[in-house]
């Protein structure tokens, strides 16, 4: 049996957990494919502790891996950018296959790689470029093509997940939690990608794009982290019959599409809303399956080596009966949709999106407040669901600052805004109001 | 643009579901699959009333589209087992491929089928025949490749589970519930096949076959329905941290395969044990991935329509490049493994489990039985994880039973089954013990 060569550039998490798993899984892996699969070259810049690989021929230039006549499929699980793009054209160019891990790499250049990869009549897969182990590309590309999607919506970040999951359950605020996870290796040093929504944007770029059939769009995300979210909102929340997850969703309608990474609030007995700690989440609309869920580990070696080696597997059952210029087409699509039939459909600035809000006002404990607010919110046609008044905060210190919360029904994101300004217009409204947005995805 | 011709053989709910798909999203998938679909003969044996399919050629013998040399792909939506495998042996026999929901004929017949298949270069794909809409059989043919999985465990009958969580959170006996389900459509007439765990037993058959590569073995399945569950078995499990839920369970060890379906307690913070209502749910562990929960609609005429549909596509993709007489492989194997690489693991017969019970036990109130009955477990081996012992009953009839509920720990079924018939042999114990077996899923 001739087999496969695989290389792998980048010999961290990612790569060593793919190495690994390639390894310890070979004679399962056989047993399905009916081809042996082999690790003939691994680019890293120097073993780390404890790492082994046996006699497998080794190089500090990734480059080299991505002109090795011998290599089938290219791992690319460096990360980073703009090395990583160019690791990648350099791979396409000698006809090889590429797998990679990099959401950044594909929401920022995938446009660019995907016609490289159909210029040279080869397949660059992604699995493990969202939500780790779950396989949602496969399942948003091919599980659900019979669906016109409507929309999804997903726990994308499994750091983000946590933080908000352990304020959530031990009322502890942001920063102490974020420096737990820090010190238990769930977050990085640098959390901000994390943290405040990027790492969730490219992933939901990737997402939308394969729902909806247009280019990526990295660009027009609107993202909004959770480092301003508070123990209080989150109980204000439950209170409320809601939790804060945060979620990329995307949705189609007449206007355009929504593109948006935000904390939101779920109602607490969506199965979505149930989602803990680092797991990640996905819900998916389509108009014949209705609302469907997939869930597991959003990260960690194995689970995204297990997306990353199935992706190898795709590759090795596909790449004999890969002629993208026969007809032009390509047999399974990069981004679900064939290149000539995406569509440049409009993103909906944040300003025109609908939906319904949380709203935290700060005010003094007056007579006429209320009033007040009722009266601003009426006025623009914005109409309330639920409120909560609290008693004025006992502790002896800002005596007289206590907290509303308002549930309010639909509104336009631009009525909202000219709303809230109106409202920290007034004198008894000592602070900037706090907003969450609510998803109904019943 | 040379269309796909399809053929539809069975018009009731799936059938005219999935034309309804075709033709609605028919601009939609085209834009997806760079082809056209078009469904060009269809096979029912009269059109029911609301029923439209336009020109379409029609006949009231599926053989015919079997035979038809202008139909690419053959729908078997007939249900049943004897004419189906017959339809579907010609429709292979003429070249052509098939995709079928009928779960029955796959576990029973599936062998068989996807010999021809492979004999004649054609595709048998059934996605539609578990889980409805949930693209499970292509998660773990394909998603999970990488995995050697370990175990999965499924709510994959969804009038099951309707009738559980309705008896649940109105506290109703099953007859009740039954009665209802079958008002509203949601259990046929005759509901021997979901609530007996037949229905789920075929299900099972084919993911466990896909996950193990062995070949499909249904009468090797313990079977046990949730007929003998009532309304007081879910409150003492809700009381002792427990959902019941009607689950199918596949899982490899050195062993063999278990492999059973029976009412189960699940720790009720587990996702699965959150599903409720029809909808149907299945954890699959892999020993990268780990666990993974797949979510949605588990029948009805749209989600079964988006996965035969789906398979539709599927086979599109595939149908240029199909050739298993070079190697004698398939590309993607019909069972998850190359066929030659199929094994005969044993399938564990019920005796050789090992899990953890929850036992109710209706005793006379009376001096020293939980002694005598902890005395019996204790000689058997079987330690006890909880008890609960409730008052009397204090309505006056049968005032002097009262149940005792025990949750054990984990022990092999046989030596469970010896202890409950040396406890059925004490006096003062009234009635039938009521066992039901615990999943431990984390």
């Amino acid at each position: 049996m001739q087999p496969i060569n695989i290389g792998i550039c980048g010999l961290g998490t990612v790569g060593y957990g793919s190495y690994g798993v390639l390894k310890s899984n070979q004679e399962e892996i056989s047993r399905r494919l009916g081809k042996l699969l082999c690790v003939s070259h691994i680019a890293t810049l120097s073993l780390k502790d404890g790492q082994d690989i046996g006699d497998v021929k080794i190089t500090d230039d990734a480059m080299v891996v991505a002109r090795d006549p011998e290599v089938n499929i290219l791992l690319e699980l460096i990360g980073g950018t703009e090395f990583a793009y160019q690791l990648v054209l350099e791979a396409i160019a000698h006809g090889k296959h590429v797998v990679t891990a990099n959401k950044a790499l594909i929401a920022t250049y995938g446009n660019e790689i995907f016609k490289a990869a159909r210029d040279n009549n080869v397949i660059v897969a992604y699995e493990a470029a969202v939500a780790g182990g779950i396989p949602i590309i496969k399942v948003v590309r091919e599980g659900l093509a019979a669906n016109k999607i409507d929309w999804l919506a997903g726990i994308i970040n499994g750091t983000g997940n946590y933080i908000l999951t352990e304020m959530q359950s031990r009322s502890r605020p942001f920063v102490d939690v974020l420096k737990e996870a820090q010190d238990l290796g769930y977050a990085e040093a640098d959390p901000t990608y994390d943290v405040e929504g990027i790492d969730a944007a490219h992933k939901l770029t990737i997402l939308s794009a394969l729902a909806f059939g247009t280019p990526l769009q990295l660009e027009k995300v609107y993202t909004e982290g959770i480092s301003q979210i508070t123990p209080e909102d989150l109980e204000y929340a439950d209170e409320l019959g809601y939790r804060i997850k945060h979620l990329g969703i995307s949705s189609l309608s007449e206007q355009g599409i929504d593109l948006r990474v935000h904390p939101t609030l779920i109602a607490k007995q969506e199965l979505i809303a149930k989602v803990d700690g680092v797991m990640n989440a996905v819900l998916v609309h389509g108009d014949a399956v209705g609302s469907t869920l997939y869930y597991g580990a959003g990260a960690g070696a194995e689970p995204t080596a297990s997306a990353v080696v199935a992706d190898v597997i795709d590759i090795v059952r596909r790449m004999g009966c890969i002629d993208n210029s026969k007809e032009g087409q390509e047999q399974i699509p990069a981004l679900a949709f064939q290149h000539e039939a995406l569509r440049d459909t409009r993103i909906l600035p944040i300003e025109e999106i609908v939906c319904a809000y949380y709203l935290r006002i700060s005010v003094q404990d007056k007579v006429g407040v209320i009033a007040d607010i009722t009266e601003i919110l009426g006025d623009n046609g914005i109409s309330i669901d639920a409120m909560i008044q609290k008693d004025p905060d006992k502790s002896g210190k800002d005596h007289e600052a206590i907290p509303v919360i308002i549930m309010t029904h639909e509104i336009q994101e631009a009525v909202m805004n000219k709303a809230i300004t109106e409202l920290e217009g007034l004198d008894a409204v000592t602070a900037g109001i706090i907003r969450i947005r609510v998803a109904e995805l019943g």
